[in-house]
């Protein structure tokens, strides 16, 4: 077991405002060979954690593309994380009686090695010679991060893209699985998940700024990042929820771009947008995305074999009906395949208005669901 | 009655290889007044005709943003045209019953006077300085070529933005309007369609070859324009039906862009983007996309008034369960305005997987509809 250690490990902090002190970071021993033939030398995992090591179920959350590890307050970083009403004393996802850790992906930019860190070889940030993710990738990174922590098994809970990371590393180390808690996820990306992700990585190398990803340390093709992220944005939420929340208000400040009609809803992308590529890498976004289409849980034989691998644990997907990106059939799929495969799921199909996003905000349905489900851990 | 004559009257076909020769061209008597204060002095409308003048009911075609005014095939163009399975002898909208007119719409770049239309005042096209259009500009600009060429009253056929034009011209000129056919259209836009189009023009404007609009006589701005061509597609179409087509298809051609994952849906999206770049203007993309973002009918008194104003006749409302764009609650919301100003509305719902487009390629659901509607003008 690693000594976890503040994070030294990332000469690109500066780079990336979204950084939580809070984080800690793990080398993993000994290099990581990747799927698609590379092998990374040095590689670093992100992470944050909440409760007593060693109490309770060890909880491990995997993130969706964009979240860092910094998923709840913590007295090291009282701000609050993007998940932050479901971990905590008290909350869904009690401390007191778990322990809950929160990796940053491989391939990320918030503490954890990828394309905007220093490639030993080089000592220049990798850019372009990062070499091509797959999901299993991501995996086989997390699940030697938290063997390095000391995690043997633990409840896997996976959120968006981080679904699909907690099915590959059931799939390739179904004995360190207790359980998985699946939302808003995907056994593979459909054909348009695919198509709107193809998209946001052409609105970011078609940036002339992107200058074939060796853009560092500058900050990067800002407009492509602009546009994929409003993109994401209007794939992530439903056509009702923005209807109620912005109809046809007005917007009345400065021109956003040439052509804006003037509408409040420009004005909220345009603000989320920025945010968004103040601490986002562009090149991480583009191995990131790419990685969950090619992701397909049938390389690994199927969602039922899968199943019958895993030890008996109760399980929890969730689906939202307004989830236009990770649709809700495709958590019907999921649920049905664990099911095949022997295990005993909860399948729960929402109808918040949030779509995708769904989890991050609807708090009045989420909470109660997540807070049974991990009462039961 | 102006003599209807072959195309003089643009110097800017050499710029659209899209133009059949079959479109006619009608040069408006005296300057156009519009909406947001400017006057256009000189304005030409292309249209093109099918079926005798004079004979059986005139239906009037107000094609959505990117159709020409080459709707079906004729004598003198047996090429295709976009709505070929509605309209000739022996097909829904029947030529040899009835008189059947297709406009271009002013701002567009098919014939009709639009940004890529020469200034009388400069002689250069007018590029940026082309005044801001409104759909009620479009609908008086339609009324008034219709009017010189002899139709007095009419019955209009409204498709997507061709409905919310057909909207304006029956709240300006009810007397004129003897039944409305309204498809995928809507009586102002959702937020989600504001996101979505406003993202598309950023994605222009944000191309450095739109060079602020004076790109003329250059292809102007390539890449935002087939990024918003792709982004167009992907809300015209249904991920069913997209799952269906190309599902996860691979793609073995060229490298589309840098991180393209190689899937079929990829290919698909950029040789559409591709045509539809070589034949649409961007200047012309940009002001009619602001407009319908603009448009409300609540702007006319909304669309109860509207439909007392208009003669009893029978109309037609059709919407499409899977569009995302112009969603099947807005052509509900058209057809119970109708109703409860005294209309005989006919209000077709359809299950066609193919979204907003379905009335372009749905023609085992389309024609039979269409044709029972048309039989009874």
């Amino acid at each position: 077991m690693t000594t976890p250690r503040k994070l030294p490990c990332q000469s690109l902090l500066r780079l990336r405002p979204g950084l939580s002190p809070a984080t800690r970071c793990v080398r993993l021993e000994g290099p990581l060979p990747l799927r698609h033939g590379a092998t990374l030398e040095t590689v670093h995992i992100a992470y944050e954690t909440w409760g007593e090591a060693g109490s309770g179920t060890t909880v491990v959350i995997l993130p969706g593309l964009s979240p860092s590890a910094h998923a709840a307050a913590s007295p090291e970083d009282p701000a609050p994380g993007w998940w932050e009403f479901v971990i905590g004393p008290d909350r869904p996802l009690d401390t007191r009686r778990h322990h809950v850790v929160c990796l940053n992906h491989l391939g990320s930019c918030f503490g954890s090695t990828g394309p905007a860190s220093l490639d030993p070889a080089t000592g220049a940030p990798y850019g372009p010679d990062f070499p091509a993710l797959a999901i299993e990738d991501l995996a086989e990174a997390a699940w030697r991060a938290l063997a390095q922590l000391g995690h043997e098994r633990y409840h896997l809970v996976g959120t968006s893209m981080g679904g699909m990371v907690a099915l590959a590393l059931a799939a390739m180390h179904p004995e360190s699985v207790r359980g998985l808690t699946l939302i808003s996820s995907a056994p593979r990306a459909t054909a348009t998940a695919i198509a709107i992700r193809s998209l946001q990585r052409e609105a970011v190398t078609g940036d002339p700024d992107w200058a074939g990803g060796r853009y560092y340390p500058g900050p990067g093709p800002v407009q492509g990042m602009r546009l994929a992220r409003k993109l994401g944005l209007i794939s992530y939420r439903s056509g009702a929820e923005w209807d109620l929340r912005f109809g046809r208000e007005r917007y009345c400040g400065d021109q956003l771009h040439p052509f804006a009609a003037g509408f409040q809803v420009e004005s909220y992308l345009e603000a989320n947008a920025r945010k968004f590529v103040e601490r986002f890498d562009a090149n991480s976004y583009l191995q990131l995305s790419r990685a969950m289409d090619r992701f397909d849980i049938d390389d690994h034989g199927g969602l039922v074999p899968l199943a019958r691998r895993l030890p008996r644990a109760p399980h929890l997907v969730v689906g939202v009906e307004t989830d236009f990106l990770f649709p809700v059939t495709q958590q019907a799929e999921i649920a049905e395949g664990l099911r095949a495969g022997g295990q005993a799921v909860r399948f729960a199909r929402l109808p918040s208005l949030q779509g995708h996003d769904a989890f991050l905000v609807d708090k009045a349905r989420f909470a109660p669901l997540l807070a049974e489900h991990f009462h039961r851990l």
